[in-house]
């Protein structure tokens, strides 16, 4: 997704044109589908984790499926939060998100951004590039949640 | 994912091998996995349909981009079928698909195969094309749950 949009879609300020926009049935369906999200990007970003540290072997193939798949699920959580009433019924989700938005959406940004270079650097088969992408990756994402994950 | 790599995966033999191969936690980490891939599918698919119904107004971007996020989410969930104990704790799922492991994998792989043709049609501008991609792509899901879905 480009920034552009990403931005203008979490940026929006017609809540109902929102929602038409994104089709969630009402915000805890919203919630469900950000947490949803964020379990995948978790799960194959943790497996990449794992053989970077040595904890499975390394496996290029493996790294690149892993990088593939997150190249399209960072880009889905976004939309999901700015459903009215999610601010209050995300669990994990700060209500300050909703005070720094523009922070927020250019964290996200960042985030989109940064998977798409480990997808880069995955498909060069190049270890170390992988693995310092993989560590912007991973520095970004625990950055952001010091900032907007409870 | 090629449908070798598919049907290798999901058919692996030996458990110790799967799950290093697929790096969950525990039978819970899996069927939470699993679940959430087919959230995001559900609803990425469900916004298409709506489009196609005329509930929202039809959107050649908003297909495309629903379509991108279903090619690469139809992938995900099936590594997750074959983590030991997870045939009884997910909820959904039919005992019925361990029995049946190898019409389980070819419908796994005939859905990647429909949301790619979904993902080529939506790129392509045309709606006739959509429509008929997404009949099949529905028609398919519908199917297997009929069977392997509580």
């Amino acid at each position: 997704m480009k920034k552009p949009l990403l931005a203008a879609l979490i940026l929006a300020s017609t809540s109902i044109a929102v929602n038409a926009a994104t089709a969630f049935n009402d915000a805890k369906d919203a919630v469900d589908y950000r947490q949803s999200a964020f379990q995948l990007i978790r799960h194959n970003m943790a497996d990449i984790g794992d053989m970077i540290k040595g904890d499975v072997a390394y496996d290029a193939a493996r790294v690149t499926k892993r990088a593939t798949a997150l190249a399209t699920l960072t880009t889905l959580p976004w939309e999901a939060f700015n459903v009215p009433g999610t601010e209050s019924g995300g669990g994990d989700a700060k209500a300050a998100i909703w005070k720094n938005l523009q922070d927020f959406t250019s964290r996200a940004d960042k985030f989109v951004a940064d998977a798409q270079a480990l997808h880069v650097a995955a498909q060069s088969g190049n270890e170390a590039e992988v693995r310092k992408a993989f560590g912007t990756f991973a520095r970004n994402c625990k950055a952001c949640h010091q900032e907007y994950k409870n």
